[in-house]
């Protein structure tokens, strides 16, 4: 897959400090013509598990051959690598501390290389702020198209590649168990629970979570009443408690972490 | 007109989560060379209102063929409509719901269309994110230029498109009363009262809004002393209250809706 | 040098209305095909300082030939000027009050210029918003090469420029005295002292600010276990003090302004 010259990019360096602009200042030094998009820069600051689910989201509405640039990095200045993955025809470019977890369960990677090669670096790197001298050249010289991937770094093992552990559980009863992944600005809690993962009938299936145990799952937010609280999958393909014209996380209470619970049958 | 390749995007998704991107990502994989510009993604939640006064600010300063993504939403999902008008030779792609009262109020829109052509969004439309499946791809097909405005809809008459009741009202005295529209992050409050609405003398009415009274429209800021109250026309065209160095909505706990009243003669 | 096209903005005009929007489409339609990138809109209202700071640290990653609008203009419509100046192959267009003090400090500037000629502002200048009216047009041309920097107004010394009183003071007994200049979004607390004014020997240094002393400037964060207090140059090249795994700001309660003190001998 060629690059084809778009870079996103998501950090947890907010948008009050000039940090996001200096990854973008690198990266146009390396590669004048980039077009760059922001996804984020508001993730939590150092939540890796946020990020990766945020990730996971957006990705793929990008065109292949899009480069992703993604800075959250606990372990800055640390022995962990820094990484660059092809999946999909998509080119992430990344810290390797788990935030490409959700991108690689849900397709395969095609190949992985350890960012080991200075000379495609800032020429002084800093042990703070690895996305301007690091990753945002790096994703220039991909996103350029002039670069080889392989030119890049040393290929490693895709299963080398560090993983979170964290998905939706089903229980001897046929139960699923899974937490909440992501409160959005509306107050939807969304999950990583996929249609796929539902019985066939999904009509008379409940849902709980923290209070509220709602039958069902809709299909949008319009087919219930204002201020009902109600089942259905969100955007992100996965199963998503909300309130229309309200907030759930709010009526409820729910945050990130909460446990969704799907019976097939009513709960006691 | 043709469009320029320029599109601008407003909606109520915030920058935390990765909506408005997603919208970004759809419209580069139908035009890859746009030049993407966000006017905000803080409209409150859900608030056409807001929108609609914001967008009427901004829009005209972009070169004509600008094409702007405009996503307040709260009916998705619902029967409104997807459309897009042109006016002034800029062109808006929206939901119908009243966003584009102000512009089509200051100049006549050309010609209107109801997005009723599925080849022209996301193979797979969900019923919750419009922006991304609908709107994104189609402000990319007008803005690359490639397709005509009328291949991308049906026409529908222009006194069709749905508008906000909203506007200043002269009483039989002839005071003017109209709400604040907008509070602003230096806490500047606005309103749509128009120079032309007014009195040839202004040195002599009164604006009165909660429990100020100011006399006279001053030229700008500085043409009073540090913490006073001042009207003036801001730069959206519109009386505006303000303090200099300080904020009038925090002053007098001026808030949006409050009214607005001009007098030609001094209040009781 | 020639401009490269590429045009950062930074303001205070948050990212809830649509003022630096108006900026870029001003901006827009002078160079169709400049590349904008924010630096950020949330340098606190009308703080000329913390932009300064701000710029200094972030602009030379970008590539030589970039322009910089910078617009935190608390005397807009007074008589200040409108300037641009060439610092390192770099432009840079604000109102003259002392933005660029930090960048000309570290690097004389080559040229400056005042901004008097009004064919290359937008057609009506409002007295409130100076950044869309002037500014913006104006990086517009110097951006896209097409009209020389002299053209764009009439030279001034580079002594007349405003310059903001401000840097590190060493006192009679050899110790260091400094403001913090920036808390960022982590609670790391940013000094404009640097490498050079510092002993040769900085592991016996001593770094007090409020009620903390540390001994020693790390290299990274991660030279000490989580949640102890360090001093490390900074990605913006001055001393910082900061928390691993924490906020310095806030486990010590420091604010911009405090006082940064460095001692070569063990403080009393």
């Amino acid at each position: 897959m060629a690059a084809n010259g778009i870079v996103t990019l998501m950090t947890d360096f907010g948008t009050v400090d000039g940090y996001a602009a200096a990854v973008k200042g690198a990266l146009l030094g390396v590669y004048r013509d980039a077009t760059l998009v922001d996804v984020t820069h508001h993730i939590s600051t150092q939540d890796v598990t946020e990020a990766a689910f945020q990730l996971a989201t957006v990705y793929s509405v990008f065109p292949e051959g899009t480069t992703h640039v993604i800075v959250v990095d606990p372990g800055v200045g640390s022995s962990r690598r820094g990484i660059a993955v092809e999946v999909a025809g998509h080119y992430f470019v990344t810290p390797d501390n788990g935030l490409l977890t959700l991108v690689m369960a849900n397709i395969p990677a095609t190949r992985a290389i350890v960012l080991d090669r200075p000379e495609y670096f800032l020429a002084n790197v800093s042990s703070t702020f690895h996305g301007r001298d690091i990753f945002g050249p790096v994703a220039g010289h991909i996103a350029s198209g002039k670069v080889s991937f392989d030119q890049l770094g040393t290929e490693i093992p895709l299963e080398s590649v560090v993983q979170l552990p964290w998905a939706p559980v089903t229980d001897s009863e046929g139960d699923i168990h899974a937490p909440v992944v992501s409160v959005d600005r509306f107050g939807n809690c969304r999950t990583l629970i996929t249609r796929a993962a539902l019985p066939v009938d999904i009509s008379n299936i409940y849902v709980r979570v923290k209070d509220v145990t709602v039958r069902g799952v809709h299909r949008t937010y319009s087919d219930v009443p204002m201020g009902k609280t109600l089942a259905l999958f969100g955007s992100h393909g996965g199963l998503e408690i909300a309130v229309r014209g309200g907030s759930a996380a709010q009526s409820w209470e729910i945050k990130r972490g909460d446990t969704v619970a799907v019976y097939t049958h009513e709960p006691s």
